[in-house]
């Protein structure tokens, strides 16, 4: 284990912060060690490398450690040049990095306060989930992935909209992504669930179900049905 | 103006997130065209630019146009290669990151509550932002800048915590960076000011006092001494 070359990951199974992690590390073919967290139950090594944020992912490659999932896939992608998930142009990089903290910080973190409220908060956080959404359908306009026919570094920082989404909907009794609103996005989440790599890394459906419902009766702090 | 390699700013004086964006320029030697903006009252050309934030910083590079200051400053470093402001390491670059997103959330944000709340909701978040100041002193240990002998990405993307955070302070009555607790982020700080493109690209500190004390009744939304 003292190899430099090592790669483990902590992660926790229903994350879509550590998931888009294996996506990358499966798309390059880099073998790695996977360590699961009780993220109810801290383990010492998760404290004692990620100090800061004591989050999952935390990707360890011999003596590094990175926290942050944005931050560890462009980590990846600078490391292992195999499958290049970044574009090549500078202005389309800023372009995958600019939409990836737009959907993170504009739709995962809208939708989630969304499933997890109710009443006129749900809807409030539910509109702005689909005004948000709005906003990347016409980057997805006549293309198969974001960055055109190939997946890459923004399929893969969205690309939990394609699975996690439709289950928080289901969980929080919520409408977002209309297929008629939406056709890009509705066939661009098609394009890449088949993808032979995202396939075969997905977590269970109805067990994802189960935990998401409790997790939001947790935050609602409220009884749901 | 036409011109695919023209160079255009559209920024406020006042902002540390425009700021950091000319620091690159200058440091870079990239002549470019600067326009204020009056934040109160968008122009049509702002929000035209950049009509999912509608806020400055908007670069613009012949027809390429991009927000989110972080997101400039890749790209800036990728276009322009002299004087290289990310490290080449993977690793480094991944810490950069890591850092700059770190400050921007935890010391940034923090900090601007504090100066804008009273009571126990500023005490807590000035504590909050003492805790986050804590953890990257320790990065700063032995250093003259945060990437060792030179200027680069991680110093300019928070070089705002040198000359914002203690106008903050005096605006918000709050004590943030305590030279006692904090020596190697004073030693920074100073190391920082000095440096001769960021001594000459600051806001007038007088004009800064009292603009911030504005924004910070307008957000408290309540008189204050």
């Amino acid at each position: 284990m003292a190899n430099a070359e090592h790669v483990k990951l902590l992660g926790f199974w229903a994350s879509p912060f550590v998931r888009r992690v294996e996506w990358a590390l499966k798309l390059k073919g880099v073998d790695y060690e996977y360590i699961e967290e009780d993220i109810f139950n801290k383990s010492s090594q998760l404290l004692e490398l990620n100090p800061v944020h004591k989050l999952v992912p935390v990707f360890v490659h011999g003596e590094r450690v990175i926290a942050e999932s944005f931050v560890v896939l462009e980590y990846i992608d600078e490391t292992w040049k195999q499958c290049p998930l970044m574009p090549q142009d500078p202005h389309e990089r800023a372009m995958a990095r600019f939409w990836s903290k737009f959907v993170e910080e504009k739709i995962l973190f809208a939708s989630w306060k969304s499933m997890c409220s109710l009443g006129e908060e749900k809807e409030k956080a539910a509109k702005l989930t689909v005004d948000a959404v709005e906003k990347i359908e016409g980057e997805l306009k006549g293309k198969r992935f974001f960055g055109g026919e190939s997946i890459g570094y923004l399929d893969i920082a969205v690309g939990w909209m394609s699975y996690w989404l439709p289950i928080w909907e289901e969980v929080g009794s919520m409408k977002i992504l209309d297929p008629l609103q939406f056709p890009a996005l509705t066939s661009w989440m098609r394009n890449f669930l088949e993808h032979p790599v995202i396939k075969e890394n997905l977590p269970p459906r109805d067990k994802m179900i189960i935990y998401f419902q409790k997790r939001s009766q947790e935050f609602s702090s409220r009884p749901r049905g």
